[in-house]
């Protein structure tokens, strides 16, 4: 018995989950990076890797990239790279972090020239973006401070503003600006942007090409994240997503890995308020593959979303619909599950063979061999992490 | 030697806390309401005991009122009530939470009938407060959900929209409408407006007469309330405080018991962002005194407040600033603590004195005998508690 | 393709999951108890809706009941009944929250005269275990306080400790006595039996016959439960489960509902551990069905166990230990993946049916118009709830 | 008026706050360890940093290693130099997190291989302690697994107390292990030790010279930590503190700067239970001074552990007492927040002066320009950081 209707395998088709190529990179705690042979050492050496998952799965056609780690000299040869191994560039990822001059903050400094460099370097992001073709410029402000009295929230605040209408009037007409919020990490007594309110008032400040990106792992304790997807696509400024999961705090697991059920919820709110299949509300990973294997990771992690999508499609929409509006409380809840509890998994295999994929990604990868070949053959040179 | 100065005296004097009617009666868990002797039977001894802390204090002068629970034949009658004891009515509190109607919502209710029904409640709210004098609808919207496809979230969010924009045409143009949030409870799995950032887009979608009610119990662990505090503010719309304090959930006990630091750090932020001694921003109780003597109680609150309010008042901005401009976190984090650290409290005492009343509240109403009054006064009725 | 062996078929055919009485009364928060029609008047029709959950599901054979709101004149009628019935009366709940007497503790309590009265109660309780047959003595400690400074901490454990001391010796040879822990609630600064440590180290200190009960929802955010599971199992002291689900704090709903992966990952470490169909590990629920209807309810709370159960005794054990072992985190989590995947259910209806069960409890109960008849017949009196 | 009696000054003669080595060198998070000039290049000057914090607080004469970051190649001739600044060394603290072998654990670890050379650690860790004169051999666990199914927790947990029997065998009459616990990070699904339940079973299990030490930073939201400080001084098992505060997660800042309310509790507690000036519970710092200065920042620290235990030191216990016993909240409640509230540094800073010592040890240790001095002195080499 199918349990995928055609109408169901006719949207997946439209699935694009977008990698991070630092997901290729070393990442992992502030106590300990764990290396793995084969881990690239430069922007193409990613790329290459990230191919891999769009090969076995046609689920990810493009690579978000992040400046300054996938600095190059020429991103022109850079596309071309990627675009001869089937995949595109997308979103650039500032980087405000990293540098001594933004011990205290960035774009919300109280130093105009440490905010001057700090826009300029969006300005230098959106230079790059008209090279990739990318279309969005993803904003995670890891700004904040430690301590109470340190820092000026208010002013902060303001000063955000200001940088970021700067930031944004550098924008080509095709471009927009997502910004990121996150509830803590790495400042631990206040963050300038820790919730989706803030992030909804700073891109409404904006404009229409300013939208608010929802990262899963980037809440508070039982918060319900699928009401937030539902709020920001009824006000309309649901830019994208950054998908991994969490038990505790931004553990960035493999999305689906720590609470399937959870992205369950999203995906049919994503449905459900019109996001799905949508240009406007990008899907992009962004996980540490602290201790596994990378591309396998990545490989799970999308096909987790999309068998979680296939589950939401699957939803009998009416029936809810009814059971919702008569008060059915389990009724209503027994359709939902129903759709969660269903294995899709055969039906989708089936599918992929039907289109060419193999049925099965994550063995046709391994069996590719192309781990074993990656570790034998980037001897040498300094692999990629998280350092500038 | 003295800590506070005639300008931070001066700034005390315009501190008002308004005291919820609902406090003076008994509360409990789902578990257990304990009862305790002299406990009001109706809202005419409820504001007699609200008097009494005002009296004492000089620091309680409105008490809100909750309907139904508060319903009285005449409401100008229960106004004189109150001002003969030197108090006034203030908010006036709706209830859609109670009715076996509401089992699945009231202004996000499905079935148009029970909508007309809630708004027609708050209608009936908006004329009780042309009698009694009261500014502010207060609304606090106890919907949602407890099971994951029980409840169209995205179709309430825009019933509420609807019902909202119904009362707030009914508003009077010296009223207003504050809409308050809270994480969860008594639903489960979605409340409708669970955070600041709904409560800002329903109000903002309203107008200016529309505001965001902040309970510094309604929010998920480890929230920084203060910087919600300052963005309200920034955006305008803060328009009321419930003050009480949480160890774990909504546990609604005395302000400022649970975490004096954080309730320190919230009146910082309301000072700096103009909202102390600001009519538009009203301080308000709303607390449960499950156990505890229930006037002694609020009499406590609206001092921990108070001398709260005053370290605030305390802290040296300019040099704050400074050392915030700099980078000295460590210079900066305490100044902040320094007028934390410091005790206040004798120098209070001084100036409740030279005004009149007594030096220590506690003590004087504790000495006053009225608890043994009501004890023996108030036999017979039934006591009020949250039942309609 | 059958999902499910006749190994474990036979395995499931163990599964026994108590029912506490109270389910089957009104139950709300401290803000509201919705009532319903049908709803049982006094524990003899509490015990008849209970037989109706085993009739349709036979996966409960025994009801939990509560001292004092299953009090009756003659216990062994009521245990007649029952077993007329098809059901057995099971754990006796001790309740020492709802006298006033309680108001700062019970077992713990400053005055000795007051945890005489406590420790008399359970003696009363063992008595009645006698005359049910009950094997197991729950006590769920609802003491602690909500302020600091207002309770002596050590105090109250050492007193803990000798009243539990003299209620253990109370206990026939067969009988247990299970210490349940609690994170807060209906306490709000400590509870005195607030985590599984706690409960250990005290009955640990009782001997043999004192296990701890570990209700899933009584955990702080984010704690892994599955390890606490593990962790009694390995010191031989996980005596009992009462299971629901939450999402925030002690939510009391349908087991399953809030997180299924959940549950699957504590029932794969009880039967890691020995745990499963062993008779001192007792399966029961604790929940609320405060909107939703109450024996539906609970049908669909022990099927969700059930069919977790299936899906955890599914997992390769064979070959999820040699991904263990080899350090293959992809692998290892897929084996663990498939088995909660694994879509059970047809499987189960057919095993259902091939033991004369209806294939679907829910629809069979819906169809036999038993609610419909309950409402009709159970007019007048009062009905049950947590009130003594 | 003065508020610290004789007898309070005479407790706080006795207090002694060890300092970790590793708080002079850099820290951060995973984003970015920033630098600073003159941070230590080797052991040696971390100790010179350390006795810096001593020499104007007479609070810290005892500075804890850790191994391998501490190694050198005389111990003795480390032991001497601090001896000459005048300081001891004090607790050894291990490392098992940062050999790519433990990758997927080390006392836990399915290979015997790398238990033994974890095992092995511990050894010469102790073997160290015998040159150094340390007590106590410190072990945290940075031990789990970040995916359900991953590892056995139950075959670990075994493998655990079996590694930590062969190092507690191998301890001097002398010697202590303290084994610490932790709730997440740097593993994201299970961590092997993640409460103070399972450390006590552990150190339990092997003997008296085996205690657990207690991380304020390292336990779920909400947590009661002064609870379990009671619970684990009624066992008799609390070895040791890791002082340090947190908003979020493990954010290691500064003891008393998130919440020192919850300080002044635990050190209550401390006191009641009789863990103060107790040799057998130890006092350390545990803290990353990520932004701000870090010899500064630890002498903060010491002081606000030495000004909450003055203030906690000055509750009226036999008042407190009486209240607690008649069941008077809110006078319990008010003679616990009076010593909380009471200012008690000016009688420090006089006492400070009585005995030889700076009135205000952050000022004098500026004044000193003992920072500017390392800042030009210690250039070239490699600062110290959490790198091996």
């Amino acid at each position: 018995m199918s349990t995928l209707t055609p109408e169901i395998l006719g949207e997946l088709e439209h699935q694009a989950i977008e990698l991070p190529s630092w997901a290729f990179g070393n990442s992992g705690t502030r106590f300990k990076v764990f290396s793995t042979p084969g881990t690239p050492r430069d922007p193409f050496e990613k790329i290459a890797d990230a191919a891999q998952v769009n090969r076995y799965t046609h689920l990810s056609p493009t690579v978000a990239l992040h400046i300054p780690w996938d600095k190059v000299d020429n991103y022109i040869r850079l596309r071309a790279y990627a675009e001869d191994l089937g995949v595109s560039l997308g979103t650039v990822n500032s980087n405000t972090f990293q540098d001594d001059d933004y011990k205290f903050g960035a774009l919300t400094h109280e130093d105009a020239a440490v905010r001057r460099k700090a826009i300029d370097h969006h300005l230098e992001c959106i230079e790059i973006m008209h090279q990739t073709g990318s279309r969005d410029l993803k904003i995670w402000l890891a700004e904040g401070s430690n301590y109470p009295g340190q820092a000026d929230l208010r002013g902060r605040q303001d000063r955000l503003h200001e940088s970021l209408s700067e930031i944004y009037a550098g924008l080509g007409d095709e471009q927009r600006l997502v910004l990121e919020y996150k509830f803590f990490e790495p400042a631990f007594y206040h963050t300038d942007v820790p919730d989706w309110g803030t992030s909804y008032v700073q891109v409404a400040a904006l404009g229409d090409k300013a939208m608010v990106c929802l990262d899963t792992g980037h809440h508070a304790p039982g918060t319900n994240i699928e009401f937030i997807v539902m709020q920001l696509l009824r006000l309309g400024k649901l830019g994208s997503f950054d998908f991994n999961s969490r038990f505790y705090a931004d553990d960035d697991l493999i999305v689906g890995a720590a609470d399937p059920f959870q992205l369950f919820r999203i995906l049919y709110e994503v449905i459900r308020g019109g996001g799905y299949a949508n240009p406007d509300v990008a899907f992009m990973l962004d996980q540490c593959h602290n201790i596994e294997d990378k591309i396998p990771g990545q490989i799970r992690s999308v096909l987790n979303v999309q068998e979680m999508t296939a589950r939401a499609l699957s939803i009998d929409t009416e029936a809810l619909a009814a059971a919702q509006k008569s008060g059915d409380v389990l009724g209503a809840n027994a359709i939902f599950m129903d759709a969660f509890y269903t294995d899709v998994r055969p039906d989708l295999a089936a599918w992929r063979e039907s289109r060419g994929l193999p049925a099965d990604p994550m063995a046709a990868f391994a069996a590719s061999g192309y781990l074993q070949r990656i570790a034998e053959e980037r001897v040498g040179g300094v692999q990629a992490g998280w350092g500038a």
